[in-house]
């Protein structure tokens, strides 16, 4: 898609190297039509990750094939928000993958791992918040970065946080998940030289609205460093961590 | 308008110490009607401090008529959200109260003051929540309570509010202002024994809504102790938190 | 975590008193890891009130545990917001335990109480906030304090409060609970001289928007005595009410 | 347009009384072509008074030639939301005119008007709710109907209101204006057997949302005989109150 | 409660006529109190009908204590919002009483009803808005006036409305159900001399939310003889429509 | 109802060639009143299709009375939102009829289709997105237009929709369907020189307020041929798109 | 970008008939870099119609900068949102360009425009709506379809859009501008067999919440051939209503 | 802070090096204290950059304060949000300081910076974006990274989005802003492996909100490598791009 790409073609078509047809098939992005998917092969090599499967929404059939289409593609397989009723479909069809029941998450690697590179750490603001924070943990990891979790250590009692703070300080990236007043982030943002993906969660009394306030408390957070997700996205904060931490640790 | 003291009018009235007329007379609240406002003469009885004035949408002339009713009947005159233009006009007619043209007040006890009860602490977030917090004060001191005010101690900063914590662990009631991510509430709740009233303010980039945000921050503070106000009103939250300290030192 | 406990442990070093490793055991806050919760032990110490468990969104196993933490540590257990499910749990592990069904509550004391100190009356609109309401009387009442209820006295038929004023007028603060119009706090706000504390609840046709509208109406309350908590939020509004009471009646 | 029209039209056409041309012509409804606007003369007709010129986003030229169509049709003409200027213009042209700058009304009755019929209670809850009442007050006296207004009976001091009960309890229906909490209507509501017109006004603190907080308690009131207009709409208030009222006069 | 009451008491006490505490007892509001409920057996003689059971959130033996008290004290009772459950429950203890399960009502007169009073007509856009409609239809009899239903008449062929236009035209009072864009209350409004009370419905999608839409259209309605309820509240729109129809009538 | 329809019925009477009474009858808008539905035969004619029921919220039995009286009119039925119950018992009443499960649409054509006009692509963002296409794309075929889909080509990934272009870029109108950011609708609309119809789903994490999200998005779409419709409304959508193909092509 | 575009682009190269350096930039998109802007030279190709410029915000060099580069390109350009001081700076720079200062548009037409295609009505339901109406009306002229304005019919006075409604009924799309209840595209969309283009405007009270009830009402409007725009947007419906309406027109 | 910090103070203050009034004083944070404000003098060394000072709702004499004590603390000084009279009050004061009128900031550094490190590209979707670009371009070059900036390639002409695609796919973190739809960070993050930071901006038509609907855009965004802050902070997402770029390339 780039000049550079082109370029080459047409060097390769003047020089009479390859077809005018073969040029415009290794033009074309790689993308498996499966008729209800475009499963997007190339998403790796651009992005550094294959493309993710969010499970709501879909059948078992449609779930199975993008997960089959990706492992003959010799690529990873994470899913999220699998459904128990998908999570046991896709334990029979793939017995060796990996599920956890608390993050909703499914992983399929396609092969041996590479060693984690760069340190994330998860931090909760109450025991209620540990299902999104699994899912950040699990994609985390799955993105071959070292994550550990911390949980319960809210604001209204700051000395469980500050008493744990050599633990996190030295982090590549944290994520800190919080509902009811989403207050945590701000204070963990003032403590730290790193970036704070911030995940508001949908728990919390009724002016919680599903997460809708700590979403703005984090939108607003006072220290500088805070950056936001969606409502209970776990996915998308461990994602975002671990790319900012293995970036981080590339040159160790 | 309670039974007992009713009773008192039916015994005098059928002692013949009381006419019907005199009795029913008795049996009115106190109210001064001025056609464009009924001043609640009785309220400083009932609840402990004459009515407040709030300005805004009113003529010079409502609010001079007000004052000087209030005036007449020996009660103290507090008012609040005074413009500009309107505390020039009150300048005038009343040289000698006192006006706060950062927190945009006016107060003209009906006397000598009675010493100050009990302790509250205010506390700001950041310096742009000073003219709330101000009101907040003045109101308070109005109330005849002590009143003192720290100001900027944020949470992106946390350890600049632990080292103060000794001037506000033992008040009897704090007010904490707070706009943006409106977290310092939570946190100050989780410090101490007494009450907190969080009160929002209107200072922040866009997704703070003019307020919005920090009021459903602090609605959903995690710390059991903390109460909530409208947005930018330091009046209300100075009220209550002197009315409580107050409370709690009358019988030092 | 004061400077003054700094000083002491400073002091105590230098003299020989105390080894190094001792003191810096000492100056930690004690917290009890569960890995799932840190459960903030120190609370009773610097908020009056142990540490209360919110129920929502926990498996039994997490509940039992912090349980089973503030029972060893000898502090009184509260637990809010308890499912059926998980009151079966507890009653079967705690069976000495008091359970409100109602409230949904779980009491489990450390002992025998101390006497209840100063008064707070609990009133409601109508009958279907009733749950709410409870919820605020376990919780003024396990904060040691004496509450009663009123019920049912909703502006529509405003006589209905008027001849109960008697019934509140003397306590030390009021927890108002309304769903719909939220209108009863700032009338019993305008007949007495102590904090009301108003809880908006999610009762009420389409346009009460899950509790937004009475929210907004207490937020907005024309009576200067009023302070807010969370929709449903019965146990916010009891802890404030019974800390404010205490406080009041603690010279008596 | 209804059928019984129509049958006189055919019956007349068939009689030879009326051409076709003719008949045609008298099918349609009355309406004055300006370009700009289609008056409706036909509204008085149909609705039982004619239409009213909202002013808002209208040039001086727009509004005048509205007036003039009404005049020259001998139709009362009532404008609402005149601004200064345009007040300042409609002055120029029509000296006759009744002009209330409080209101921002303009009212040009198209001769002498009839006795008033019914009676209609204005009440606000504050003074600063008066430009708003003054807007109802004169649409209500335009249509025709007697009203008067109540001003300042918030429910902060439920007693300023109940010693007044004897002035509104005989109307035929009572308009309610009141911003901040908005809770007076309902009160006034369970006092009364008439319809109450409730109005929220923008008068309040931030989280009033400019008149948002008012006009949810207004739909929420939990007295049955409540209805609500549009935030700061004294105009439609004042209107229906007027209509329900002459209604239930017009057989005294 | 007003004045000449209490004057008549004063002068009945004063000749010796009436005890004090007899006096006292007269002065009380007449009030069943049932502990979860304060029965205003008043309201029928303020208001002009009883109060209504709103059945939401309440248990069996609630509504049957206050049906009972209702009973005893010789009053009409209706009740509205009455789950399948509860009217099950009902059908057993009241045998005698009309339920209605399209709109979920109870109606059991006390006794033999005087003969009705004014006509309203309600109208409604679409088909799924018939329950809300009928909940409409059942109050309006239940308060003494004739209605009637027209059904399925929405904008999108606004010829299907006027061709009943004969129908509703000479109404006292007219009720308009609609969901979706709520736009029918506007155009009939246009057409009719008497208040429109607009009821929006929950009925539509998404961008409907849940009602949001249809009320705020309604608020807007650019017809002066528009005034809306909370949403679905067909029981406030019948009470009010035959409120204002009775009134209109009484002098026939 | 226009001029010259009435000119005609005029001419007819005063001809003697009609009654007054059968003119009047005809002078009527084709309505077939069935109680609780009045169905538009007329709308076919003036709207260029059959009025759609809408089946959410409605009894079985109303839904067949109006198939049956659609069909009785010789008028295509088309039926949208479809639950399940519904399905089965349409098809045992009309075993002919053609029910899509997926999109939940239910179709008996009143005859032998005419030739499809005009081409409409519908695109989908994500798989999850497919039910509101296909309700789309049964509904843009029923109205007589050729219609294909084409799924998951999200912006993520924008060459799986670059390489599609040329199956698009010749359509005469374009459904685009898309939840979470619903960002797909402005980039295709800067692709083509055709009307996009966007279509909001609730498909997405929290933070997408069940389609609020990308119903703003779309209206705000800087692509200028970009209009929207409701959330999850692909019936509209399929609707407008045809309309708009049809009359493209009928020249053609 | 196209394959088809590639392929003859390989060719060419294959068969010497192009360089590689001069395929790449034939390859390349027509881009004009500003360094502030990058205008689409490409788009008047892709789309049907050069790049329009949107004022707000943007500094008189910068509009001017653009305004030039599409001169220089021979392409039309249309500038909205264009304020009195962006106006006149304008004026001096191109007076020869068209301005409608209601409107507030600029038209400068690259040269002699070609014959109008296609039939546009615009419809307001108030006098207020104007401005929005006339950017609408300036947009489809530029875009080269006939249009033409019909003022102030809103649904409050419904026959006075009936007896226009052989004007609109033969209109290839109709543009349907209305603020507060938003209700006319309703019943526009079942008068008519083309699509509707609503646009809401912010005209009106409190409620209408700048826009946001007309918008709400638009989006769930009952008539299947509604679609929306943004609030004001009038150009994007005249954008819109001209495509559909030339496209139709261009085989007659 | 930490215990490392406290074991090394009890140590030598144990060995007699250190009295422990100067023990004490070290174990403080370092804060100036103003009054109106609490310069955090120690977030440097904590969080890796100077304090920043908001200038909105801030006197001149309150920045000028801080801004002269970040100059006395040898700290680089960053003010945002300058007006355009506290920026004419500033340049007078510190004559050398940098203001960028357009980004609205003020950037005095404490001397000669270090090489920058890592590379930021901000990318801008239209022209009217460039102020809140500015301030993120301000921000990331004062916090020590390489930073430039690529304006107005928003969605609507994709193809001038993906000509620049090499300029930016080498970046460490890219800063996207857009307002309207917001849909370009979506775009970008399909195409590059490091995070993308959102920026809303208030630009837009009457249903951006001031640019609610850019920010529940990017909330959702379909690319898992996006994050956002909040409406028009350019600070914020500079900083935290900065932030990541020199931490990824700290190690070159």
């Amino acid at each position: 898609m780039e000049p550079v790409d082109l370029r080459e073609l047409l060097e390769q078509v003047k020089a009479g190297k390859l077809s005018i047809d073969a040029a415009l098939e290794l033009h074309k992005p790689a993308v498996a039509d499966l008729g209800f998917a475009q499963v997007d092969l190339q998403r790796r090599q651009r992005c550094g990750f294959p493309e993710v499967i969010y499970c709501q929404g879909k059948t078992n059939e449609w779930i199975e094939g993008v997960v089959r289409k990706l492992g003959e593609a010799k690529q990873h397989c994470l899913a999220t928000r699998v459904s128990d009723e998908q999570a046991a479909h896709l334990a029979t069809q793939f017995p060796t993958a990996l599920q956890d029941r608390i993050a909703r998450t499914f992983w399929l690697p396609a092969g041996a791992l590479e060693p984690a590179l760069g340190h994330v750490t998860i931090i909760t603001a109450g025991t209620s918040d540990l299902p999104v924070a699994r899912e950040a943990l699990v994609t985390a990891r799955a993105l071959g970065c070292n994550a550990h979790l911390l949980a319960d250590v809210g604001v209204a009692g700051i000395h469980r946080l500050l008493r744990h703070q050599h633990e996190f300080s030295g982090a590549d990236a944290i994520v800190v998940v919080a509902g009811m007043d989403g207050a945590l982030p701000s204070v963990v943002g003032g403590l730290v030289d790193c970036p704070v993906i911030a995940v508001p969660t949908s728990i919390g009394y009724g002016a919680a609205f599903a997460g809708l306030a700590p979403l703005l408390t984090m939108l607003n957070a006072c220290s500088a460093n805070v950056v936001v997700v969606n409502i209970d996205s776990g996915f998308k904060a461990g994602y975002v961590a671990a790319m900012i931490a293995r970036r981080a640790a590339r040159f160790d």
